[in-house]
């Protein structure tokens, strides 16, 4: 059954609406009624009363019209009959924000049950309980409910992302809407109690809006159903997963935390490795892949041509290319030919392509071309050093965009610096040229374009 | 003999000083006329006219006045001559930007070699050639000449880098701005035909307005040498090096960049631990440790405690403590009992102590407390999910600010996030606790606390 009632939903019952100050019930309120939402919103509360000028129902079989979705806020021992509600009503997903449940002990497990055997005997999807919900950015359909002054959602984009923790997938709601990457759908599923991780991997797999599927767990609930799951999904687009509880520490502050078991990390490697994820290794690692996979092809081999104004940015992004098992291209005689032709003597035509601090965009040009077109060569990455006098920086994005157009071949672009590198970074990711601030995290970001080659090829060539 | 005359002269010539735009000659003069700079600042070139309303002087045997410091852009094949007359006016030091040198091939080995015969007869010390040469943050003598609009230049603070590389140097002065990253000293040295990487560590371990000394190196000139000034120097204070060419392919791209050898690293790697340099494993890594070393004290070992509002961020630094081989502390009995005490039942008081996501500031301070005090405790790392509606960052803050006056135990920040967290990290970094946006990070930075504590205690030990 499609989780789209829970990420599209029509109509929304909120039930614990509410008007009063520094309430969830409130904040869901303000986020569905005035964030852009299009859908219908109806406010449940015991209460009465009004919210925001629109009628309270006291109980969700009170609201007139059809309901999709129920994002539930009341206390734990209320749910079961709000769900007992909403089956009565005809709901289609409900997302429990509430916590109170089996996350506290043997009595909220049991409460837990009880709601999982009502949904599930009407049929009625569940995120959380205990969760931040969901964000769906291009219909703003929104349950983070964190006061707007210091949480920021991010734009549409086709990054989606699948949190096991609610505070740190609302930090990464926030990051994502600082550097402006953009999001398709964002869930906190909380205890999974129904809907889990292979549920949603699943789900997105099929979303058109998303490119690429970026996951923070700590465990999963269902090893050998989440394998297929991802296994599935990654022929269609690419998963990279942070799997926190690596170290053995790690592992025991994962059970106190969401009481998974952390499990052997090697059976994760394993895990995933089977199912075609890339694994993150750090929480930037995930956004550097997520970004570039975001905005470019998989690359078709492991062979890396760098170009730059600066030899020891080469140097340092040469090193990261050998230290993570990639290769650095060898260029053909004819690229080589070309290079000797247009650069000056002092450059080198050597991969790293040095084309020396009083490099022109022309000369970036011709070398960027060589690189591009080198049959020897899967991927290229750019270093710019806009500090040089001699680099017109909106020309140099204009070369990027037309390079971009131009070839097939993943393309990235490094721009250390500060104000003017970031403003002229933001361009050329505008025109869908990944760009990254050191050479290292360039060189992650390539690693993800061709580690999903390797998975595309793998995944083909099997069942 | 000291290189005073290099980052504190009183009075300075500029060889090639000019007001055409778009040249070097040109960008130095506005730098030192119109910077900040303090001391005399005289145009020297052979045409002639004026330089902004200044007299230009065709040699600087011309000069009126006494001249400490030359700063040198005018052709190579000049340069001998310049320096004949730098002798005969007893200037100091020259700082020689102009290319075309050794870096070129013989015949510029031979003018480099001549320039340092008549340097060292008349006893003036040389940066370069080939380089940017320096920026003094504190007095603005500056000679990166880099247009403006494109190159930031950071505050005043206590980090002094040397960099091998001259572009690369650049992104990072304007990376170093852009952040709020203050800085006491920058050196670009070129060929370093005179003054070395050793000259430099020698004189920085002296200066009074560094406090740490980051380098990015692709080799050294004379490594017993080296060895023994960064021996000396890391007793007084912090050296963090990046040293590129780790890897065959990197080293080879060192060789067609500065010429160095980049040598086999297991020697650089051995040279490092003699000398008591950390060395850092990416531009990341350098930043996050430069900036921790910078303000908080060395860890007095390697046990690190961790309080979090969220258990998905405590779980990633864990991992982060334990891949790098530190210590997750073991709280002892009695801040174990506080932490019971204090905390809610769902809390967790084990490290990583979690205070949960509703946590106030109230409930920080009594966790941040009781590890502090823990004297099986070396270092703490607090991680602030800002977006939680519990937590007031401003009263945040300041408790973090009260716990850094009151206790000497190294005290590190990390608030994922975006527009809101960034605020309050700056805020928190004024106040002198380094904040840091992902738990990796935080964590690099804590090991470079580590690390230098094992260092001064290992020299202490040693001749």
């Amino acid at each position: 059954m499609s989780l789209d009632a829970v990420f599209n939903a029509k109509s929304i019952a909120v039930v614990g609406g509410s008007e009063k100050p520094g309430t969830l019930g409130r904040a869901l309120m303000e986020n569905l009624l005035f964030g852009g939402y299009k859908g219908r919103v109806y406010a449940v509360n015991i209460r009465g009363d009004t919210v925001f000028g629109h009628p309270v129902f006291r109980r969700v079989t009170d609201i007139p019209d059809e309901v999709e979705l129920a994002v539930i806020v009341v206390p734990a021992r209320v749910v079961p009959n709000v769900l007992r509600d909403c089956a009565a009503k005809g709901v289609k997903a409900a997302i429990i924000i509430s916590a109170g449940f089996s996350e506290t002990g043997e009595e909220g497990r049991k409460l837990e049950q009880e709601v999982v055997s009502i949904a599930r005997k009407a049929g009625i999807r569940i995120i959380g309980p205990n969760c931040l919900g969901v964000y769906n950015a291009h219909n703003r359909l929104d349950t983070i409910f964190n006061p707007s002054d210091r949480q920021g959602k991010p734009k549409p984009g086709s990054i989606a992302f699948i949190s096991q923790s609610g505070a740190l997938g609302a930090a990464i709601l926030d990051w994502f809407s600082l550097v402006g990457l953009g999001m398709s759908k964002f869930v906190s599923y909380g205890n999974a109690a129904d809907v889990d991780e292979a549920d949603l991997v699943e789900y997105l797999a099929k979303d058109p809006q998303t490119r690429v599927i970026c996951m923070y767990i700590e465990g999963v609930r269902n090893g050998p159903r989440f394998v297929e799951a991802a296994r599935r999904a990654a022929r269609k687009k690419p998963i990279i997963a942070l799997k926190a509880g690596r170290t053995p520490r790690g592992a025991a502050a994962v059970t106190s935390h969401t009481g998974s078991l952390a499990g052997e990390d090697r059976i994760y490697d394993a895990a995933f490795q089977r199912s075609g994820i890339i694994r993150a290794r750090t929480l930037e690692d995930l956004f550097a892949k997520a970004k570039a996979l975001s905005l470019q092809p998989p690359a078709p081999g492991d062979r890396i041509a760098i170009v730059t104004n600066g030899g020891g940015a080469g140097v340092i992004a040469t090193d990261a290319v050998e230290a993570l098992g990639l290769k650095m291209a060898d260029l053909s005689p004819e690229t080589q030919r070309i290079l000797q032709q247009k650069l000056p003597p002092h450059a080198s035509w050597r991969n790293p392509v040095d084309v020396i601090g009083d490099a022109p965009v022309e000369r970036y040009d011709a070398a960027v071309r060589a690189v591009m077109q080198d049959p020897q060569v899967d991927a290229v990455l750019v270093i710019f050093l806009f500090q040089s006098p001699a680099l017109d920086a909106p020309r140099a994005v204009e070369m990027m965009d037309a390079m971009n157009r131009e070839f097939t071949k993943p393309l990235i672009a490094c721009t250390p610096g500060g104000e003017h590198a970031a403003k002229h970074a933001r361009l050329m990711e505008e025109r869908g040229i990944p760009v990254y601030s050191t050479p290292e995290e360039a060189v992650l970001a390539i690693e993800g374009l061709v580690r999903y080659g390797i998975i595309l090829r793998k995944l083909a060539g099997s069942q």
